[in-house]
């Protein structure tokens, strides 16, 4: 079950390198079948080749213009598209999603990097201002003074499990450092290398023939403990990106912290991405509403980072209807196949602690295969939730909790209990508007982003979105890592004072050859 | 020499507060005199008030219309101001800086207060982005997706030793924070608690008149080891800015990080700010280039943030005779008062330590008072400042390093060594374009700011300026503490999906009704 063209090897600076260490071999979790090839390990003397190439990189590809630039992130997308039905089976092979998922899956990666070679075209992400000198001001002349930003250099990312395409090789990650003009030191998640291989087999190709230096994308694979750890402690990488456990993004964070020097990470961890149902959304069609949050906490075997872990449903027989709407649903459901063996046994102890501390309002059947256990649905009231940490814990998985609540007006303080979110759901009709209004201020400082009437699984990539949010939904809330506004975690600003126009950057110059938008004493560039 | 304005309380969400503990008082560093008021220290639990009531004030605050919250910066501008010779003549006393660099530092310090009016007018730090909904998208329909940036909450600022007003009370910290809408927890530094004071008065008096809730500022006289560090840990403090020593900045990161929730410090602690000096320059007027170079580095005593620690100069006759003339203005310069004893102490056992790694180009006389030492220029050459971590150590104060090289091409290399710096600055003529050229790429990953033909002291507020830089310039290289680009520390977008116009923040709303500059499709609104 070897695809030719699968090697096994790292990618360091587009040489295939064998690793030192063990092969390890990803596992089909429909079947615990043992995927051919093994991949080699690498160790901390290879990572440092990595590490140095792209540091390497950095001036010459941080220096490229804006149309070679885009240029290269757009063939990067075709040259992905081009792996064609290739990619898309062994990334079934290799994580047990469906068909439709990952087709749907590589739409957006290869739509994300387009996004961003607009967004590279445009320029608005230079972030240039420009300060005219006055040299006439009393008591003392304005020096002339140019901001630009800068790329912080090379990024180490982190593939996550349950994006085996979108959050992994050319994820959002990828695609916003290289965007931003950092070269990037990838290390490929061990459940599906096959997968990871293949694209990043696809970004070298496009790094060669742009004649890029090759240092520009490294493809690793180490364990995480020694060459993971290595890699953010590195003294040529500037930023880290990464996906996955609380546990795995708070270890880099310490790493990147005690560093001589230490740097961002941007890491997206946990969230049990609540939602709200108002007494007047119950008015409505409860089966629909039922159904869309089966859906939404079901599909991907539960496994996506803005899962609705916790639903929060009024007492009474509206919200009795909508329960029991959900549970006639969730006892039909059939368990579906998880990422990887670990995966589907941390969501059974997850589900079984759970047990504990709560009661079942339904459970599914156990799915074909060994890593496809029930989906579940607990059941508990809103004062056992806020004083119980274990129940707002994230089980990550085909698990959600409905919490009874008897008044909206408990709402506001409830979700002030709560840790810091990706998402944050309301579903209201118009009688709710002024319960609502009490909700969203503690929404906003809770989470990165707020909806109504939806559910919170299927992030569209664009200019508004924000896949971020308060610890410990990531370890940074400053930012977000899906959509146009993930390039700036891989920027700086930089001011340049009285430099002539020929050693300016070329943003900045007066002539403005790359025509970027430009802010003027605080106001764009033409305006008064 | 009591100012009867002065009482030596905290003041907390607009109480006068005594505190549980001693009463210190500053020291007139020209005199040695102890002045008065005593200040008394709070305890913790007075501590708490004042971040509670931050906390409290943050809704209200953070939800003001741009044209009060504008007018509330430009009236605590106004009532700076207003404070007129009283400020300074407590400011003289208490840094013993001269009055025309305090006069100079408060029209800074209100003016930026200004410039933060004018950038809460316009709007664009909001972020605001609109992807609106594609009902008709194939495979799925675009959701309505509108992101804006929220305030963080509030923030803890550190008073710095060496700008009482601009980097204090109400600094550029404070009000890029207070711009943002976010409140503030002033903790004063000891050895101007009066000049604060007088400034927190002015604030304060300003909230009230607008009617804003009191907790919106609140100063506090409080030891560093418990009260400061319990500010940082305090759970609603979401934010800390800081100007200090490394040592101080370190350790307030230090307990941001430990938090339960980890929040963002911006520690502005320490920068030798390099000047590179190439040949063609000295082909010019080297007396002119001397005396500019001493008086940046002697100027307020060398206690400035981007005072010139190194300069880089050729070996041979041009550069010989720059040493010369520098040697001799250096010679002849008297010690100023420097901002406190501990200070000046400091400074003594600095210079001691560079006495023994270089020799001494040229030394002045100590000046009047106990707290005025005689500057100092040493010399070495590039060899032993790159080996030597010692000679490349920031020493606070009228002291700088001339490092002499034998060849341009040997300055990339030695810069790449260098620890990151707020500034960086090079000295050429149209003949060392080449060589600048060269250094440049190296800079921009060193430093903040880069100029050319000018001096690093005198950091312009606007919004093209950095006064920033990575680590250990700063604790966060992708930011600036002065200029309007600042207020973008206390921000975090967050995205709005679907919500119903009547629920959605104002300046996300169909109407704009603050009309705030958007990005539609990211694009400015109204563009194609």
């Amino acid at each position: 079950m070897t695809a030719p063209e699968l090697t096994g090897d790292s990618l360091i600076a587009g040489r295939r390198v064998t690793g030192t260490g063990d092969r390890l071999h990803a596992i089909a979790p429909a079947t615990g079948e043992t995927l051919e090839p093994g991949y080699s390990q690498i160790d901390v003397d290879q990572l440092r080749e990595a590490t140095r190439a792209a540091a390497e990189a950095f001036e010459s590809f941080q220096a490229l213009a804006p149309e070679a630039h885009a240029a290269f992130l757009d063939d990067v997308a075709d040259e992905i598209d081009a792996l064609g039905e290739d990619l898309i089976v062994r990334a079934v092979q290799e994580t047990g999603l469906p068909v439709a998922r990952l087709t749907g899956e590589r739409t957006r990666t290869t739509n994300q990097l387009r996004m961003f070679a607009g967004v590279v075209r445009r320029g608005a992400f230079r972030g240039v201002r420009v300060d005219p000198a006055i040299p006439d001001r009393e008591p003392l002349p304005r020096a002339d003074i140019r901001q630009r930003k800068v790329p912080l250099g090379p990024v180490a990312v982190f593939g996550a499990s349950n994006f085996p395409l979108a959050f992994s090789t050319a994820g959002g990650d990828t695609a916003s450092a290289l965007a931003a003009g950092c070269p990037v030191v990838f290390k490929a998640h061990s459940s599906h290398p096959g997968t990871s291989e293949l694209v990043a087999g696809a970004i070298a190709r496009v790094v060669a023939a742009h004649g890029l230096h090759p240092g520009v994308f490294s493809h690793i694979f180490g364990p995480g403990r020694t060459v993971g750890q290595a890699l953010v402690s590195d003294p040529e990488i500037q930023a880290v990106g990464f996906t996955g456990s609380r546990s795995g993004g708070l270890s880099l964070v310490q790493a990147a912290q005690a560093r001589p020097v230490p740097i961002p990470v941007y890491a997206e961890m946990s969230s049990v991405n609540p939602v709200f149902v108002f007494p007047g959304a119950l008015e409505g069609d409860v089966a629909e509403l039922a159904s869309g949050y089966v859906t939404s906490a079901l599909g991907s075997s539960g496994q996506l980072c803005t899962q609705p872990g916790s639903v929060f449903v009024p007492s009474g027989e509206r919200g009795d209807a909508f329960v029991a709407a959900v549970s006639s649903a969730v006892d039909e459901a059939i368990g579906q196949t998880m990422l990887s063996p670990a995966i589907a046994d941390a969501w059974r102890s997850g589900a079984e602690t759970r047990d504990a501390h709560a009661s079942v309002a339904a459970r599914g059947s156990d799915g074909e295969g060994p890593n496809a256990p029930a989906p579940v649905i607990h059941a508990t009231d809103l004062e056992a939730f806020v004083s119980n940490r274990v129940l707002q814990e994230e089980i990550f998985g085909a698990a959600s909790l409905i919490v009874r609540y008897d008044d909206v007006a408990e709402l506001p303080a409830a979700a002030a209990r709560l840790e810091g979110q990706l998402t944050a759901t309301l579903h209201i009709a118009d009688d709710d508007a002024d319960a609502a209004r009490a909700l969203l201020p503690v929404l906003e400082r809770k989470a990165g982003r707020i909806l109504a009437n939806g559910w919170p699984t299927g992030v569209e990539v664009g200019h508004a979105i924000v896949h971020g949010g308060p610890f410990p939904a990531t370890s940074d809330s400053r930012t977000t890592s899906v959509g146009s506004l993930a390039i700036e975690r891989f920027l700086r600003p930089v001011a340049y004072q009285n430099l002539p126009d020929a050693l300016l950057p070329e943003p900045l110059k007066d002539a403005n050859p790359w025509g970027v938008p430009r802010l003027v004493d605080g106001l764009p560039e033409g305006e008064a």
